[in-house]
């Protein structure tokens, strides 16, 4: 369970700067290009990088999107097309980066990561990089596939705001789209976390504990990429580079809100959890509690009457009462009583329950009146 | 249990900014407007937004009160009237946001969340926004029903201090009005707690653990409320924003010592339900215990007096003891003796007592001494 | 036992600013001043409002104890007299307040917690607001009776610096009195703390965890007075405020060092607390434990035997051995020996120990040699 | 097992500042220097200290670099040399010291501690102290061998960038290739976690825990190392040393972003560990549970049926049952109707399962379709 | 155990400030003075105030160091002679000060606290209180007996640099020492906490855990002095006081880094001591895990054994076994039989081992290869 956590690629020990690792199950990049001013907009497959040039064409905006990065030297002539930093590229390729905002010069590249519900229970998280220029954005995806479909339809729809803005409310909207995309994950956890509310009490086996723990990680997975999300869009907001203008600026503060909203959501995910922890061992201690009752009943009703059956089993010759006619039944008599003495006994210290106890009840009442 | 926290509106991932996302449970809107100034009053019911266009007139505040957001076209004309930014409309309709403050132009948006208690046990929150101007405020909640109806009434009664000032001083009197409405909710939960202080001991179920944590789980709600409403007063208090004149700030500044207060009260019942939690999880030890106890008393009292009475219920021919004429009676004394003797040895362990033990007396003089 | 946490006065939800909620319990005030100079010391109680006029006269520093606050209108004559602002008034007549230093023009108010112990284990907390102009101090109290009684005879012993200062001198005496009477609360519950220690392991009853939960609840108590308070002197040290001169503050930063010290102090008999309770669970444990072993053995000892004497307490026609003249004392040897074996088992596992086990010796060495 | 973390090295008191303590069992020093320049490059071995002074020679990049320090004159003769300050040398030779930046004069300072696993489940801690000059690099190392090949044979390759750049490029490249040097230490310590974390539920052995707590220590013992490092790096690139220039200093915000990524996965693997220890006490409570289970149901069948049997061992001559026929099938009939109430009254509890329990199963399948 | 760190002295509540509050067992000053210049070195008891009068004396450096205060007019008089501010000479006599630095006018006073181990188990601490001054140093200790006497040593040698250095130079030289002091404590506790490692596991008995948490408080205590130190070090460095010069600053950086350092190991103490805390409780649940295994494992087997000899025991005139003559060997088998599946039960559990268990050889080889 833990697997999903644990990321085995990382830069190699004393690699030159700039390096590109890319392992050998990366897929092999797809390039798309749209390009869009107020009236008009065009959506091509890129399969030469000299396509691209088409870009520095300051009249339109251009949106490049990659999807997948299993072919080092496209990637390199990418870089040498837009004039990309060495260290840039880096962060695009050697995944996983932490989300953050970093400018290069006239570029500003901001690391973010995208989330997924591909099945129930498995969440997909995938590195986006987007790379803001003056006119155009360039988006690296790690893998085919992912939640800026809206986008596209918005932009080819025409209607929108988008249209008439530049590159940078096209990097703002693709951000946004991002970091939105957290909610029904978060949503999805927190159904789980209610189905699983009534089961750690009714029924805490150790599978319960362990896929409290897998839900734990899950979320201390998902916040390691929320929380420099924050201050990767805080950056965005804040800072000073000429990409963004100021309007986008109120824009991408409403993302930095979402930011922080789903920050908060998990770490109340995380109390939760926590809380249902130790719900769940506090149940195993009323189980405990509730066998040892049991045990303790039966043992303490039938170890004194097979005590005094093993009185009259004695073969003694002097045994008076043996002969006296009415022991038998006075024998069952005592026994009756001191069972009944004990069942009482227990009843009193509400261990046992016929329909009413004189302790239970009155907390009984109390729960339900709320 | 977690249902109440666990809020599934959230924005349509890659919606256009400033669209409007409306469930279609969302009561249709009643608009209320009040104006006033030192010498008159006039309250009204607004059937059409038209009837809005007084709140320009400079002579008198004018405050509008919408409750309720279900009418797309009407909350977009309303945006349309006051020229409320597309995102400050989105963050007024697209509930739930985080409380907070956020300059627009020369409006000023506050969002806080008002909470009510409606029945026992049931904490109403609901989010309305503030929009402040120059000579008016905007007010929009969720649902019908608030906590503002001692503001009105102050407004028509004339004779308090808000008839003499501006839109700022009302402004800052609904936000302290909604601020000071959690401290009921605050004591109405802290009630509760003292009630479940001694059940935590006497009755430890684990539908008290439950309530426990549900009471937590209240709590981590409020405060997702709470804490950033002290950041939101705060950042009224000490911004620059032209619409709030010094004088409101320093009545400001004693709404931000409640939230300080209530944030404060919130955290300290978070710490005393944990407490109730450690106590519940040592009730719960202590009755294995006690069970435990008695079980390990009757068991080792009658289990080797149940062996002596085994012993002489063999049948071997060469039973010398068994011809013995007080060998009977020297069984039964050998068997009290040895009953006695656990029964002592328990007393002396404290595990039983009779009026008075000689572990636990010591103690008790402690702790009522106290 | 809660009760003396949860605060139930609130500022009623929706009440005008300056408002002045005084409960029907407040006692009716009783006003004490005292006028000196270097040279000369009045001491008068004050039965009218005019007779506090003499406070504007520059000539003597001029010190107004009110104590108790049930007369709104006095209250109001008094707040008028000395033009002091709604809300400072409120602050003062609104229990309880946090603390805090506030500036209101050339008056300074510092509100501060007043603890006493009035009987054995309960604290009594006042709220105290010190209202700082340039030649009079007014002092505000809760109740009746206050630990100042040190700084009147040190006014009118009139050898000590305070004759010879200012009102900011005064002002700080009163802070600096009303803080350090936290130590010997603090020691108190230290003291408490230490009685404690050993109970907890010799005889951990559920009243014992109640009352370490008690002490808790007092300490985040006594916390949420010295938390604020360190701001609150702080700054004044800090502060600019002109009716404070720089020699005072350096007085003042020697309180600001006792606040601090008081809120370590308290932390650290927090983190003791928790300690505590952590021994106080794992004593329980340890019982629990205990209470086994004894069941343990006696079971573990007696069953077999029981088994032995049952199988020769069978009636088969043809047992051989119940004809053979030593099978009687044979079954009593095997019977011993198998106690012994038994015995000398649990003896090994250190579960029962004949003055020496050859488990616990080396651990007690490691101990007492420490 | 803590033994790796107390480090008994210590400043001894009251030591004259700059005093070199050196421990006998310091190796004896090996320098190695080598000298590039974008053309060229040679690589020594130093015998004598007066071979260094090529240093001074401002045409190439030299580094020299220093393995163990186990004679103190050497050290000296360097130090004076360099004209190292003598704090700067005491920091270099007295070791372990935290992690740090520290200009002195134009020399630059950077102690960083190396990792390296040389058995599996043993890391092995070094300090690496790094001085910075204009043109030439010192690196002092504790032991012999290191994780710097890479850059000795990027450097010597001639190709990479390394020989393009100045000193601050190659201290750049060495801080780095150690930072990441990080990567396989975390990385074996998370494929443990993972080996372990089936093992915590199926087979919860003290030596488990054990061995939770060993890993808990490794990983305090890294972050010791990894937290002072990021603000190692900070200061080099926040700092404005002339000795690194603008170019090199981007460089380092790479560097700067692995610190936080290797801190951040220590967290995480503390928190995993912590969850372990959790998901083990709950094991063992489950243990003892399952434990508990068996005895109470073994008890509570055969106990009543034993009592049974001995009311018709016991030998009372007026027992009308013992003459009757079918008497004895009869009390079979009996006891094996108990024993099938007993054994359905704890199949219905959950207790004992017969492949499918009327509880567990809803669970199962709850479990299985996440 | 806890009466180390409850400390009871404290200023007394209303007392004048600058009042000397002098307890009675404090030991009577003793007055010792060294003098030094580059040349020259004499070395003086002093038994009169007036000889402290050499120490305006601009030629030498004068260290005057006070063991004892317990003569509350002779403190006064060294408070005239070298004009201490009466807060100074409060600060100096009313112990415990928290440990800090504060100017007044062209003193600096800086307050450590010394540490020392008297006894293994005994830390004593003790207040140096150390004002600076242009040539002169006096140093309060609390009781007779240091950690300084290597700097008297290094300043009669006359070889080191403290020689050629001002009376700053001599300050950082004594507050080194005395922070350096801490590491032979700290290293105490680490031995240990090493030494009570294995007990955890192999003897948990209570003592134990009043070990640990005596350990707890321990540091707790240390953490009291070793925090504060951490800013008063800090304030000498990053201050603006004319009496350090900037070369000694750098010294006292060093200083300031072993503050660090010590404040580090005494946190990651804390959280072994935790680590070794929840050990304990979870070797104490173990413990009963395995006494209960014993007692369910003795009782599950002889339980329905007892039960079978039971019914051979029954004394019904019609039970055909009884006259059966291989009935009794057939039950002695059908026991032994019962017995066998039992034990084969238990084992394939993981109850009991025969040398090998299925269950538990899997995990110690994954322990052992680690």
């Amino acid at each position: 369970m833990f697997s999903a956590i644990f990321d085995k690629r990382h830069p190699q020990s004393g690699a030159r700067p700039g390096t590109l690792v890319i392992p050998k199950e990366a897929p092999a990049p797809r390039i798309h290009m749209i390009r869009y001013s107020a009236e008009d907009m065009t959506a091509t497959e890129v399969n030469h990088v000299e396509e691209l040039k088409v870009a520095f064409d300051n009249q339109a905006v251009t949106w490049i999107d990659i999807q997948g990065y299993g072919d080092k030297s496209l990637m390199q002539s990418i870089g040498d097309l837009f004039e990309l930093h060495p260290l840039l590229l880096e962060d695009v390729v050697n995944i996983p980066q932490r989300p953050k905002t970093e400018a290069y010069g006239d570029q500003l590249l901001t690391i973010v990561r995208m989330v997924r519900v591909e099945r129930p229970g498995e969440i997909d998280m995938e590195q986006v990089s987007i790379v803001l220029c003056k006119n155009y954005v360039l988006t690296f995806q790690e893998r085919y596939g992912d939640v800026l479909d809206p986008v596209r339809r918005r932009i080819r729809s025409g209607k929108g705001v988008i249209r008439q803005h530049r590159a940078d409310f096209l990097a703002y909207t693709i951000a946004d789209t991002i970091i939105d995309g957290y909610y029904p994950v978060l949503e999805q956890i927190g159904e789980h976390l209610i189905g699983l509310e009534d089961i750690v009490v009714t029924d805490p086996t150790p599978e319960l504990l362990i896929e409290l723990n897998q839900i734990k990680n899950r979320l201390i997975n998902l916040r390691r990429g929320i929380w420099p999300q924050r201050e990767a869009v805080n950056a965005m907001v804040r800072g000073d580079h000429p990409a963004i203008c100021p309007e986008v600026r109120i824009y991408l503060r409403d993302t930095y809100d979402h930011c922080v909203q789903t920050s908060e959501v998990t770490e109340m995910y995380r109390e939760m959890v926590t809380g249902l922890m130790n719900t769940y061992l506090s149940s195993i201690a009323n189980r405990t509690n509730e066998v040892m009752k049991v045990l303790t009943i039966m043992a303490s009703i039938f170890i004194p009457l097979t005590f005094l059956a093993g009185i009259y089993g004695m073969n003694f010759e002097h045994m008076p009462e043996l002969h006296v006619e009415w022991a038998y039944p006075a024998v069952w008599i005592t026994m009756l009583g001191t069972a009944v003495g004990m069942l009482t006994y227990f009843w009193r210290k509400g261990w046992i329950s016929f329909g009413t106890s004189p302790k239970s009840s009155r907390t009984r009442r109390k729960v339900e009146s709320d």
